[in-house]
């Protein structure tokens, strides 16, 4: 058998000098097909390992180019984004996924290992390619086990090239993210255990890759008089009397957070890249995966002599750990001055009513409406449970907890490998009839599979209604940020309860929904989706809570399988798709 | 380019059943190619994370199995070992060597990565399969990055069908290692930073695994009534009135240690599986990399009443790291009853010329003789020096840097992709005339390169000078312990200062040279060794100091690479031999 590889080998030199010019001149000379799609945007990123401690505690991260947060990759609506990323962690693999991008043509450059691509390996370089073709606050993040919480994470900030139905002076990112002091491996082993081991609250929350500590330990924000200049908080300098455009996200690893502006009332603009019907909060609830842009006024009205807290709490969980805390420093105050009041308190974490409201209201731009069609062509209804499964703590939907497969999906439908994939398919369904939402889950069929991938019919009209439930403890149910890949979804409605599709359906907005990429599943409540499957490839439907999706809390949808182009050869080199492979 | 895929990943699912049939009926059915070849002896490892606390300090471990040694393998001369490893390791590659193995026919099966295979990715299954032709004491151990230091190692015990020069009543294994809290991802860090940030010295000693703490914090060995029963000590049971072999390994990443049992003189018999004409030592000096088995009396002389410390200390570094102690437990005493002595001092760390005795006092038993040649056809000369090289620290031969290649070189050589290596020729010697090996290195021509590489003539007797000098401190010549993959070579001598090859060569010892396939480089010294260059393959020379390999001290040695069988398919898949590489 082994004889095949000497020709395939030995013709690999001209092949890949071919290919090394035609990318040269794609990227470097913008030919016609990259005029087409606008202009080439184009970043050179090395993943390393670099030593961080935004909260005084010095952990290795893995970084982009010695960075957390890394870059943020600033693009116009219509550019071709080009990242080439090199590997640089010695023994460790790894993808990036650009987070509310859809790939439209390009399914193979989402960077989601086991669905899209082979990992990255030490030492490769390996270029996603992809065109931004709506402006609006996007992210990128590693999607390779659980990567994302060491620090590969960053925005994306796609300008319009048209005019928006708002406008400000000046805008800046703000990402939210949460901080252990554990890694990415100590959390595998914990979550794998048997008993299982909880990995727990996370020991920060980051505002744009910094926490607040006070000089004089132990001394809370308010008593402070001077922040620890080692791990200094962020601090984002403003001008008085202007309107200034933040667009936040979230990426935690595990927790919804609340964020607020001392004494700024933010007006939302923008969700996951859409325009939203202006409406003011507080605070702003930001579930991992979501993005909003905000215009805050910086008002002479204010007293400017003085800076004010920004706040990102933990919500929806009883958490031990603290409010992240940054400062909004009006000019010309000292960027570090601490604001001479105690932070906000913020809302109670257990206020779920308040979060609903908040998740209601965002409601699509009325000059932007994009209607959902009025009806779908099937319901997938996913019930979310926790289970035990051969003795370790999963999550499943409708019984199967995702295990993902060794060799890429977009590559076994595409190459006609699916014998390396569990044939069973998955249930459209649950027994909505007997099962209860609001006990511990019984159902000891759940099993780990690679089979959880739905087929859906080519542009055919998908509903998803998510289904929360009970989990192992007795009255807890938790809140799931769940994303879709490939994709913005309209968000037709959320209800408390057990979803009944003969009355609940009548409830869906389907006048101006927003369509947005993430979106909440709250306790003991369910959120109804719909999305045209249109967009030919392979995507990850899954929980953004990493913990979640490591313990199998994911679906995937096919869509067009056979429309998807050649796949590029890079993505390869993984399970069946390795040159020879002996068992 | 692209079509290329697809009639190969489509035939692929026949090859693989066939081949996974060959594989089941080779090892399985023991057919005539395995008959000839001795019986089959096969293990099945899981490689993954593990929490192990050795000396009492929680530490993310990559285990075998668990375990950390890992599974001794028993196994006899002339059988066929078989190991079926899974990485389960979330996101990271992992290659095992199977070190002191020759891997006579299997040069595939070294498991080093860069050189003989790819590294297993998560989720696949390697099989090494080699035949242990000769009977000895051997060790396994990761080689990739640095996760040696992580914990991946254990012992090979290959009993000799034949009768030995000695005997003994039962016997033991004991593997020495040094053991750190950091891991290698932050020593990778730290090792590769500007400016240059030294690991440190290890944090314990661990015999078998173990490290020593008292009950009492703080309490030294000699005044502690009880150790932590949390992290205890190795016990050794014997029975009085008893000779034992004790088959001792070190695996340090950095330490050389001296190792020695409290009133217990030990007589050496076997180094790196070769029987050495016995001699008696009160320590024994362990180079990394190294085995001796020794035989100790438990005589009836003794106080049996009582257990007696096994002490191994850091020698030829001035180490703040304490003596790894394990108790030498006497029938019937209980098996962690402290010794009512002191642990025994051991030699003082920087007595070098007692070093330099035992090296040279180690021959071959003179009924095991198996003289080298008279001659050799070629002459290597390698100066030992650690540079300055693009601002970063590194460890040059000839002034040559070796940068581990994308492309293994077994892969490369052998089917001819060439290209992918440096192909400047490394130098034979360097200026012997001018280079003063007690001044700081000035050797501003020191470069980083894949081009390590020395092609020998195959069957040609090949000397290899090992020249030691001072580091970029003055006044300091480091211990390096050398490790020749694929062979063992005979020692023909050490000496000090500057080899002289008119006058030196004289001094050789062509009688009745140990074979060995590691050795020390004592300071300011040389070594030099002698091997037949008959083993078709592509084989690692380097230092066994994980760190100072990691910063190139290392060299590549082609020989017969014509003669190599058909390269198995499983240790591709990285580099060039991926299935198609964009660039």
């Amino acid at each position: 058998m082994g004889n095949m590889v000497k020709p395939f080998l030995q013709g690999r030199r001209l092949l890949e000098t071919f290919l090394v010019l035609c990318l040269l001149v794609y990227v470097m000379d913008l030919p016609s097909a990259a005029k087409a799609a606008g202009k080439v945007n184009k970043h050179v990123w090395d993943v390393r390992y670099n030593y961080v401690s935004p909260d005084c505690y010095k952990k290795l991260a893995i970084t982009i180019n010695g960075l957390v947060p890394g870059p943020t990759i600033h693009a116009v609506e219509g550019e071709t984004v080009v990242v080439q990323v090199t590997n640089s962690l010695v023994t460790e693999n790894v993808a990036i996924h650009w987070h509310g991008i859809r790939q439209i043509g390009t399914p193979w450059s989402d960077g989601t290992e086991s669905v899209t691509q082979c990992a990255i390996q030490p030492g490769d370089t390996f270029v996603y390619q992809f065109v931004v073709d709506k402006a609006g606050t996007y992210m990128y993040h590693a999607h390779y086990g659980m990567q994302l919480g060491d620090g590969i994470y960053g925005m994306i900030r796609v300008k319009a090239a048209h005019k928006e139905p708002f406008s400000y002076s000046s805008e800046h990112e703000i990402l939210l993210s949460d901080w252990y002091h554990k890694n990415a491996y100590e959390h595998a082993i914990d979550l794998s255990s048997e008993p299982f081991v909880w990995v727990g609250e996370p020991n920060s929350v980051l505002i744009q890759g910094r926490a607040f500590a006070c000089n004089e330990p132990g001394t809370e924000a308010g008593q402070c008089k001077e922040p620890n200049r080692k791990c200094s908080p962020f601090s984002l300098n403003v001008r008085p009397g202007r309107t200034i455009r933040l667009r936040i996200g979230s990426l935690t690893a595990l927790s919804t957070l609340s964020f607020e502006i001392e004494d700024h009332e933010m007006t939302v603009v923008e969700a996951d890249g859409n325009y939203v019907e202006p409406f003011k909060v507080k605070h702003l609830y930001l579930y991992s995966g979501e993005t909003y842009s905000v215009l805050i006024k910086t008002s002479p009205k204010k007293d400017r002599s003085r800076n004010y807290w920004m706040v990102a709490k933990v919500v929806s969980r009883e958490s031990s750990t603290p409010s992240g805390l940054a400062i909004l420093n009006y000019n010309f105050n000292p960027p570090l001055a601490l604001p001479p009041t105690d932070p906000p308190a913020g809302p109670h974490w257990n206020d779920t009513s308040d979060r609903i409201d908040q998740s209601v209201a965002v409601k699509a731009h009325h000059a932007y409406l994009n209607p959902p069609p009025k009806k779908s062509d099937r319901t997938i209804i996913l019930l979310n449970t926790q289970n035990k499964i051969e003795g370790k703590v999963r999550w499943s939907l409708n019984n199967v907890s995702l295990n993902l497969p060794h060799t890429p999906y977009l590559i076994a439908l595409k190459e006609n490998l699916s014998y390396v994939l569990d044939h069973k398919i998955p249930p459209d369904s649950y027994d909505v009839e007997n099962y209860d939402i609001h006990s511990v889950p019984k159902n000891t069929e759940a099993h780990p599979s690679t089979g959880g991938l739905y087929r859906l019919k080519f542009n055919s009209i998908v509903d998803v209604i998510l289904q929360n439930a009970n989990t192992m403890t007795p009255n807890v149910s938790e809140t799931h940020p769940w994303h879709l890949h490939g994709h913005d979804f309209w968000v037709l409605g959320y209800g408390r309860g057990k979803f009944n599709m003969a009355t609940d359906t009548a409830s869906y907005n389907l006048t101006n929904p927003i369509m947005k990429n993430s979106v909440p599943l709250h306790p003991y409540g369910w959120t109804a989706l719909r999305f045209r499957a249109d967009n030919p490839g392979v995507w990850a439907f899954h929980c953004h809570i990493e913990f979640h999706f490591f313990l199998g809390m994911a679906v995937v949808f096919e869509e067009g399988i056979d429309q998807v182009g050649e796949l590029p050869d890079s993505i390869m080199g993984c399970g069946e798709t390795k040159p020879f492979v002996k068992p």
